[in-house]
């Protein structure tokens, strides 16, 4: 309203006034007309800037060649009452209020301007990023919150059993692949190994289901992959080839998949896991022989091998044992560290996550913005190196990548922080990996470099855009272990470059506690089969280390999750109840009959939350029988069919046949609330005979619960029936049901608080 | 004594001669001498060789300063009676068999002169390798039997859980360790790393158990290892130890320990068996630093790399696929071949070894000529090759070990083929791995070569000295490689070491069946990390079509051995079948009452070989107990320390615990037979509570065996019990009791041969 009142008072103001438009060419050939005239009325043969020489009271400017209009300014001080009431009534603290701030624009008028004159670069820079950032944090924040994060806690929790709601759909694939490029190329400190991980897994989920939702393939053959079994193989197989595309390491994906993500593991599943991560190094190995000439950007770029520093002959004697041992005990130490801080700063992050979407986004963008400051900043803080003649590459470095950053520098100089921290994460690790370059990097710019990126590593993990903790670690790890060889300079005799690797190495070892696929991830990356004794030496000690302080970083996240991970040892006091004990401390397990009213089921079925439900029968008077385990969802698929009974009979095998097909039953049921069923149906009969598993597995009631744990894990169990010891009349075949929520440690301590004096010290 | 009495003659024959002794200077000063007297009265002064010139009728020749007696001879034809007769009643066929065999001796002379001259060197071959085999095969008959061959399949079963008897003792492991030098010494066509991986296991059992049979040490703390779990994860640390000290390979190494030898795995157990085989990498590192200057003869040779290969640089196109797939098929199809003829051979030895300890000792002797015969003629096959002077190796070869064996060549000229095979079965194989080296092999050389390999590789393996699989199967491969890459010359672009390596690995896979392991164990041999994709894709082409005809080696091993591996997938007919038919099928379970009369117990031991019991228990009228399981050993060491009751009663805990420790229990206990029970002890009770373990794994009696040998597989048990799924009055808590042998399938099938007919081809 005010600015089209404005506009209306302009109009009456410049009312002769008429818009005039100028080519530039033109002006310029009619600049010598003398012909010009005042009174607004303008055509393109008259001159534009001349017009000024004259004294003609004309209210247009030409800025260039547009036209804008102008009004004069009133310098006067103007003494009308109101304005003299406000002066006066002002108070002196206000008036200096008035004085400071006229100083303090004043100031930040030259400081931004400078600013800005001298960081338009910065601007350019961090506007990119954090549009980059934008985009992908709005995809998950509005379309896949659950693409955010790495996503391997959530495998390793699907492949223990515990499926994460809308985790490996269509959306959290899109969004996870468009986000993770956002993310990654907006310069964050974050990896894309965690995010190809999860990629991998959503498409194994996907295949194995024919696709996503409505748009499902409903073929014959895929309905064999369309049970929990053969998906967790699949998802397996996704999660290797992950890793083996990130790292382009098929082995150390093997492995990975081996150690870290999988519980169950069978022979079987490592030839499937190797022949997947065969076929990503093959299809990878085309590409790169395509893009040889760097008609890719920057894939292709390194071979298969990313990290190559096998051009250095390993030899290390017993003097080396010390500064390599130090490297281990400090990895493990700030590994673990690394793990206390980030548990912290998560929980922080959950709490403003919490907050709303818009929190989200805003958490994501600071955190982007921080990220890019501190990058821009930095390199200014440490002197140009001049370049050494004697070096072979190009100095300063004149393409994308490559070791010698010119920055600010004057030349033949470069600036070896700007090497570091103006490049992708994947060249910085190539750089500081370098061979053959102790004296290229100075102490002052590695501290500062790996400063930045414990900053950057703590809090970039937790915000709202797929990120992997993989590139983080191994960077902070790397000049971690870059700068031991500096300040053990007069111990270290390997490569400062090895000393980088082997400093990666501890630190993830230390925070993740991975073993043998670290190792030989470590090695496909670099290439350099003699390093392989000391990076072993080194990832065990860092191990123990790390182990002595916390559990692992993903251990930690799972936690943080709240999923209900199976841990493969039982606590060392589970061995003191038994199973009979825990199931005495829950309500009473709901049991069926095997020929069950209608309503019964239904009442069941809405009374809880079971999953499973034991099925009884009474063969003859006195004895009763165990007849197996009937799962919610098929009750479920059996009330919306209605397969009712007028009377309590046994049915024959063909009857349920005629109505369903196993394939019917393997689809999730809905919910039983949507179920409408009328009073009649509800006195009618169900016959669970073609829907009841006969072969639960079972547990005497005196078993302990660390057995029953062990048990529950290595057979992959859902329910697990608790069986009485005694034999006998009254005796019901059934003392109750154990389910994955019921073995955990920290629930089974609520309901049993005295075992907790008993509990060791993780 | 007819040494003594010629002695004795030719002193009486020469009573004045002395035996002169002239040290040599002194003789040639006295040479002038003119006093030499003929009457055998020497002294020092007389000269030596003078004395020839005279002719006098001495019987003292010297020869050097030595004295011995000559004789004259009588070539005249001494006509007495008896000769004369002779040669008159001679007839004219032997007179003819006479000229005969009198030429025939000269041929005869002639021949073996030349043969000897000729063949000295053969000869001394022969009777080295024949000494060594013959060390080795001793041992193997007269100390331990177990010994001989690989050791990998019992390893295989012992981690199954199955005990193969006196397999991992301190004989085993000494004769192992002697046995295998001489065998691999000897020339013999077997390598060290099967046992290596027994030696590793042996040492770990032992050091788990603190020595061996009397000597052992009984600290207190060895004890905590005294039991099978403990066991079972040292043994699969030594075996991976055992592959690492092999190839120089600590991640093969823990890769086959989880891929082929162990069933149970952990991530726990990752990180031991990496420790441990980073140990070994560690010592063999600091050894071949202290060897570095060739101080420890062949040891050290190739650095912590056994075959490098990585100064090729690997770059392969769309056309080499061709090539390297017929690599993997036709290894796949030589490998399920080799398995094959091995196993008729195998069965073949099996009934030769049975004929007792000489006929072993003779089948390992025979073997170990053939093969002498075999490595020393066959390059006499081949012409020589003249050294190409561009290559920059020393051409004849000069020292033991290189690429060019001169042989019987003339200078500058080389034998291709000896140079394989005059070499030790490492060096071989670095000789034909050896890059840049495509004109170096000529093709008949390779054929000759190969067929060498398979005939040696089939009969070697059986006989009865310690012997691995893994470098024959190398050997043979590597020349199939290169055959192929000669074959297919216009092809094969690829270096043709890489198709030797190639070639390896597919004729492992095809034979061994193995991937990861081998692929990481290759890597670790070859050091090529570029060579890795095509090596996976060869190798899970030759494991596909190895397996489509037969199973891998080791389980045709563990067949033939008879030893009850439970394989990891139950076959399709065991869905047909319930746990409680197939203990309806065995006779009635032995129980126990939880306190039983002495009696009872020891027929139960005696009338039966079970090594576990139910125990029952009858707390109230009517109502029967499962109180568990008691095993044999604790049953017989309850016997042997008598702790028995007059009357039956329930004993107090602190009764047990001052009679027994666990460490006695958990000792082997004897045999039952050796007791001396009295009819008064006889009479009197046991309380059974105190060994009985109360929580047994049980499954309902309606289980599939395809379920319960999951469950008895992944929860490694050694009984299972089965329960009734009936609850009532006079109903038996216990319907019966399952061991491994009652879920082999193959005894199975003895019980119920119909399920034969649905049984799948394998």
């Amino acid at each position: 309203m005010d600015e089209e009142q404005s506009r209306r008072l302009a109009a009456a103001d410049d009312a002769p006034a008429t818009t005039t438009e100028c080519k530039h060419d033109d002006c310029v050939d009619d600049a010598e007309d003398p012909e010009s005239t005042g009174n607004g009325i303008s055509s393109l043969e008259q001159p534009l800037l001349k017009r000024s020489n004259t004294l003609t009271a004309s209210h247009l400017a030409m800025v260039g060649a547009k036209v804008s209009r102008i009004e004069s300014l009133d310098y006067e001080i103007i003494e009308n009452d109101l304005f003299k009431h406000d002066w006066r009534s002002r108070s002196n603290v206000e008036v200096l209020q008035y004085i400071f701030l006229k100083w303090a624009m004043a100031f930040l008028v030259g400081l931004l301007t400078g600013v800005i004159a001298y960081w338009a670069g910065f601007f350019y820079f961090a506007g990119i990023n954090f549009g980059l950032t934008f985009v992908a944090a709005v995809l998950c924040v509005v379309f896949a919150p659950t693409a955010a994060g790495p996503g391997i806690p959530e495998i390793k929790a699907y492949l223990n059993g515990v499926d994460t709601p809308n985790m490996f759909g269509a959306p959290q694939l899109i969004v996870k692949i468009i986000g993770s490029i956002g993310a990654v190329s907006s310069g964050l400190d974050l990896g894309k190994e965690g995010p190809l991980v999860h990629i991998g897994a959503c498409l194994a989920n996907l295949l194995s289901q024919g696709g996503s939702g409505r748009w499902r393939l409903r073929w014959r053959w895929l309905r064999y992959f369309n049970n929990d079994r053969d998906r967790r193989d699949l998802i397996t197989c996704g999660a290797s080839s992950g890793v083996c595309a990130a790292f382009r390491a098929p082995v150390g994906g093997v492995l990975f998949a081996l150690e870290e993500v999988a519980t169950w593991w069978r022979s079987a599943l490592l030839w499937r896991t190797f022949f997947s991560t065969a076929t990503v190094v093959v299809v990878l190995r085309g590409f790169i022989e395509v893009c040889r000439n760097g008609r890719c950007g920057l894939f292709g770029e390194g071979g298969l091998i990313l990290f190559d520093v096998s051009d250095v002959t390993v030899r290390y004697h017993v003097g080396d044992l010390l500064p390599v041992t130090l490297v281990g005990v400090l990895g493990g130490v700030l590994g673990a560290l690394y793990n206390h801080v980030l548990h912290k700063v998560l929980r922080v992050y959950n709490l403003i996550n919490e907050k709303g979407r818009l929190a989200k986004l805003a958490l994501a963008l600071a955190v982007c913005a921080l990220t890019s400051a501190m990058l821009y900043v930095t390199p200014f803080a440490v002197p140009c190196t001049p370049c050494d003649p004697a070096s072979g590459d190009a100095c300063p470095t004149t393409g994308k990548s490559g070791n010698f950053k010119r920055f600010n520098c004057p030349a033949g100089h470069y600036n070896d922080l700007a090497s570091l921290l103006h490049a992708t994460n994947v060249d910085a690790t190539r750089n500081i990996f370098s061979t053959g370059t102790a004296g290229e990097f100075r102490l002052d710019s590695l501290l500062i470099f790996f400063a930045v990126y414990c900053v950057l590593g703590l809090f970039t993990f937790g915000i709202a855009v797929p990120s992997g903790l993989f590139l983080p670690i191994i960077l902070m790890g790397s000049a971690y272990g870059r700068i031991t060889a500096l300040v053990l300079a007069r111990f270290a005799r390997i490569d400062h470059g090895l000393y980088a690797v082997l400093g990666a190495a501890a630190l993830m070892s230390g925070s993740m506690r991975m073993t043998v696929s670290l190792c030989v991830i470590f090695l496909e990356l670099t290439n350099n089969l003699l390093l392989l004794p000391i990076t072993m030496f080194v990832l065990l000690i860092a191990k123990t280390v790390g182990d002595a302080f916390n559990p692992s970083i993903y251990e930690i996240i799972l936690d943080l999750k709240g999923l209900p991970f199976l841990e493969a040892k039982p606590e060392p006091w589970m061995k003191d109840l038994t199973v009979g004990e825990l199931a005495a401390a829950k309500p009473r397990a709901v049991t069926l009959q095997v020929v069950e009213r209608v309503s019964t089921v239904v009442e069941a079925l809405r009374s809880t939350r079971h999953n499973g439900f034991p099925v009884l029968d009474h063969p003859r008077p006195g004895v009763s029988e165990l007849h197996g385990l009937v799962l919610r969802s098929h009750l479920v698929a059996v009330l919306k069919k209605r397969w009712f009974l007028p009377e309590r009979r046994r049915t024959e095998e063909w009857e349920a046949r005629e109505r369903f097909t196993s394939v019917e039953l393997a689809e999730k049921a809905g919910s039983v609330d949507d179920l409408d069923i009328s009073p009649e149906e509800m006195e009618m009969y169900v016959d669970l005979h073609p829907f009841t598993n006969t072969t639960p597995y079972t547990v005497v009631e005196t078993m302990s619960v660390a057995k029953a744990v062990v048990l529950f894990r290595s057979v992959a169990l859902r329910h697990m029936l608790i069986m009485p010891k005694f034999q006998g009349p009254e005796i019901s075949p059934i003392v109750g049901i154990l389910t994955r929520q019921d073995l955990r440690a920290h629930n089974i301590l609520g309901a049993f608080p005295h075992l907790a004096n008993k509990r060791k010290a993780h």
